[in-house]
């Protein structure tokens, strides 16, 4: 099993760590399951070890040298950091293992030792770094494969010291961790390939009103689990006073009644490249390709608590946790919560889901069984999901507590305060021109230039209007075509896609166009980003705006 | 009665409707009740005659000499024109009824008769002029009294032709209508006193929670009708194929299980003055205090369509039309309508509510009944409710069909078109700053200025945070106390009062402060005004900008 191959390598590092390393292999091979291998593991070793990284982040340098760049497709990936260096000292394990404080933090890739005490303060993935003191990084980068850019080697290179003694040197390839990743349409856009984020063209998007699977946008935070279906179970526990647990094979769940509800997902993070040009922001540099629509198919998960037991007495402050079956380097199950009376409401329509567009979850999109939470940004639509838990507290995991929380523009990551600022369970309205893109040349038919898009609002609103100014906001064309689904009031979690025609004069060369759309809450999107900026690059919804030149 | 008297008036203006008329007024005194009244008038007569008229407009100009003004509080009701001009030829009436038409459109105000076909296009309140051809005026500006201000009758008398012969004289002084209004609070701003229009003063609005109900601003689109708690009733239609009716006391109401709900009503023309500032716009010039907080207490809406046997198949794309027993010039109740999905929500916490803050409904707030919609427009929470139907029709009211949409900023009255716009059922996120005012001198005390206001977002979404700026936008203070109330997620109908302190600079004098607020669903008010304008100069929730001296 991959997983215990990496938490072996870690332990085996340090030698402190050997007598729980011990206990942990102790456990009879035969016995353990995935899901208890898991378990098991966090609770002797690996929180010990070191909690989670660097989730999703790349140097936004990074992001906007590619979106510059040539070859968007290619993930560049070759890391020429730790080669053997003559000209440097050598350094037995153990001297490295000792420097693990903020007064002095080395760390090792491959054949090299790095002292990075001063690029701590800097590191994109916060205190998360503090977890690899005195180790090899490779156990880390293996899952976190984003780091292994000629940038980020280069920079890791410019902290060097020295050499690590041949005989402390261990194999950290990790390369099984990503052996069993699912094949990928060529037509997606990658992001980062380890784990694997990938947007849909924006072409594409507008093409079909619900997205085709393989083209479904894909966001990743670690490896794709490789799951069972008829062997997979999802737990319920309910925490109040005692701890009640039912178990659900996916034939256990179908006693309930299935149900469809066409819902787009976005990334909080969709559009951050935008933003980004503001000022960096740490992220994924995601451009609009961060948002698809297809209709989910499953069973509500109010039925499911509700034949659990869970009513409506003692629900205000309680949480709905979900956990994925996909792991971190350190063995923690991904996982995030939603507010319990958000996942009681049935307008809410949150959904067990199996299915989508008719077909069997792909894996990339959680086969056999994820969340849906329609109207929320899609971190809460945990996929693989194994278990959900009625809590008195949120999720207590990195991506619930040090991520997909939002700040005013003037916190830094000094600043911040994860602690007090409020989870991200919904998101505002936003929109995209799709054809063409920024530096296209379109045709002029009959002096009209006509503009397809998206736009999307979470919280159940539906979007009234899209309008489009032709001329830096002089004057606003609305949108003609409006292709949306009849949900009800307030529940309308589908995307929109739109056709506007825009009158351009005959002597006209280039055209700059800005799109912001109207909801039904009548919310509009900010014009700029300067004001929305934040740390994280999240909810990145002003205007959208490009320059197409005009061939008449 | 003042309705009869109205409408025999202008009856008796033209003779070829005395026939008419004398039916209406064989309807047997003793018996009719206000409502049939008005019924039985509607159908003969009043529909014949005229429609409904300028709704709660003003010329903008007004607006703005009255936000610049000295004198806020006096409504600038003295009218000059309509004085015998012995140099100006005499007609007769029947002279005059035959200008009605666009070609040649006479009225009569007073003695004086004006030829005011080429103001017909710019008239503020569109059509509606068109029901007063060749009439007087003086019964439509009786009940719409904000056309009595000095701009506006000087506009009149540059139209003025000549004077009506005196034997054709009538009596339209209508002052009847308005000796029932109630007392108001000294201390309400008053915006047009007929119908009675006031907000309340900023510095008042953060000193309450919940707004005491004399200061709760007042939006009239009537004379406040005199009702009778003991003898009201509410009727519920269901037009079904065949037509159920069932009635209510309000004794009878009370069977349904009493509930509260803690909302904000604010009326969507909120904080128009600033939009003004832009580009001219119609309606009354609120600044920020068309907003206030309260403890609505009555039953939910929900309970009562379910009792009338109101289920849940057939509900899509029926509305809920709920009708007052205030009444227009021309005998038309107030009416406007809700989504049946909407109102069968139970989310949405919609009620007919009998008391306000504890006590019985005062008079100016729909005493003895109202509907109370949260989180959408105060429109749609009807005062003085006197009938809810259940129609596959939204409300064919003037009030409903021709306001209360929301248009893109390039259109025009002659591009807007009513019809496809979308009826405003909720509302965006808002905030204003409400102590300091725009102008004041504040002091700073330790280095520190404490500002004070209010957020507010419709649709059950609640602020999470507000972010003033003490620098155009540079840098964003979060405001650090929040008072709200601790409703469940997007049930969230109250406002938010905030205060912030923000820091400034030993020899600081001037300081510009700008407030922005962000809601559950992350939307966050738009920078300006300039691209949410619109005719109307609704949804005006772009920042809010004021200016403050500072003593040291």
């Amino acid at each position: 099993m991959s997983l215990k191959n990496i938490l072996l390598r870690t332990i085996n590092q340090k030698n402190k760590y050997i007598n729980l390393a011990a206990t942990a292999v102790k456990i009879n091979q035969e016995q353990y399951n995935y899901r208890e291998q898991n378990r098991q593991y966090r609770k002797t070793v690996a929180t010990a070890l070191f909690s989670s990284v660097l989730i999703g982040t790349v140097l936004a340098e990074k992001s906007k040298n590619e979106s510059k760049g040539k070859d968007k497709n290619k993930d560049d990936n070759i890391c020429e950091a730790g080669e053997r260096r003559p000209d440097l000292p050598t350094y037995r394990a153990e001297e490295v293992s000792k420097h693990d404080s903020v007064e002095s933090f080395w760390v090792i890739y491959k054949n090299g030792v790095y002292d990075v005490t001063s690029f701590l303060p800097s590191h994109p993935g916060g205190d998360q770094i503090m977890n690899a003191g005195g180790l090899s990084i490779e156990p880390f980068w293996n899952v976190y494969g984003m780091h292994k850019t000629k940038d980020i080697c280069a920079l890791l290179e410019s902290y060097r010291i020295g050499n690590l003694h041949e005989d402390d040197m261990m194999d950290h390839s990790g390369d099984e961790l990503w052996v069993k990743e699912p094949s990928r349409d060529k037509r997606l856009i990658v992001k980062t390939s380890k784990p694997f984020n990938a947007e849909i063209p924006a072409k594409l998007q507008v093409e079909h009103f619900d997205t085709p699977n393989e083209l479904f946008y894909v966001r990743q935070h670690m490896p794709v689990p490789e799951l069972d279906s008829s062997q997979h179970r999802v737990r319920v526990t309910i925490e109040n006073g005692e701890t009640v647990t039912r178990e659900f094979s996916l034939q256990q769940l179908d006693m309930f009644p299935r149900t469809q509800v066409r819902a787009a997902l976005m990334c909080a993070g969709n559009r951050r490249s935008e933003m980004n040009e503001v000022k960096p922001v740490k992220g994924i540099s995601w451009q609009g390709g961060a948002i698809s629509n297809a209709v989910w198919e499953g069973v509500l998960l109010v039925d499911v608590l509700r034949a659990c037991g869970v009513d409506n007495t003692d629900v205000a402050g309680k949480h709905v946790i979900f956990t994925g079956s996909d792991i971190d380097a350190t063995g923690v199950n991904f996982s995030t919560s939603i507010p319990l009376e958000q996942a009681l409401n049935p307008s809410n329509r949150i959904l067990l889901a199996t299915h989508m567009n008719g077909a069997v979850l792909p894996p990339d999109h959680g086969h056999p069984l994820r969340a849906v939470v329609p109207g929320a940004p899609a971190v809460r639509s945990v996929k693989w999901l194994e278990s959900i838990t009625i809590s008195k507290d949120e999720s207590s995991s990195h991506w619930h507590q040090k991520d997909y929380r939002s700040f005013n523009a003037s916190k830094t990551w000094e600043t911040a305060d994860f602690a007090t600022a409020p989870p991200i369970y919904s998101l505002p309205v936003t929109s995209a021109i799709c054809d063409p893109a920024n530096g296209d040349t379109v045709v002029a038919k009959n002096g009209v230039v006509e503009i397809r898009g998206y736009a999307y609002s979470g919280g159940g609103a539906k979007i009234l209007r899209v309008d489009i100014s032709p001329d830096c906001g002089e004057t606003w064309v609305q949108a003609e075509e409006m292709q949306t689904d009849d949900a009800p009031p307030q529940q309308h979690y589908s995307w929109t896609l739109w056709t506007a025609r825009i009158p351009v004069r005959k002597e006209q060369k280039e055209i700059e166009l800005w799109a912001k759309a109207t909801d039904s809450n009548f919310n509009t999107q900010p014009e700029k980003f300067d004001d929305i900026w934040n740390i994280r690059g999240l909810l990145s919804n002003a205007y959208h705006r490009i320059k197409v030149q005009i061939k008449h």
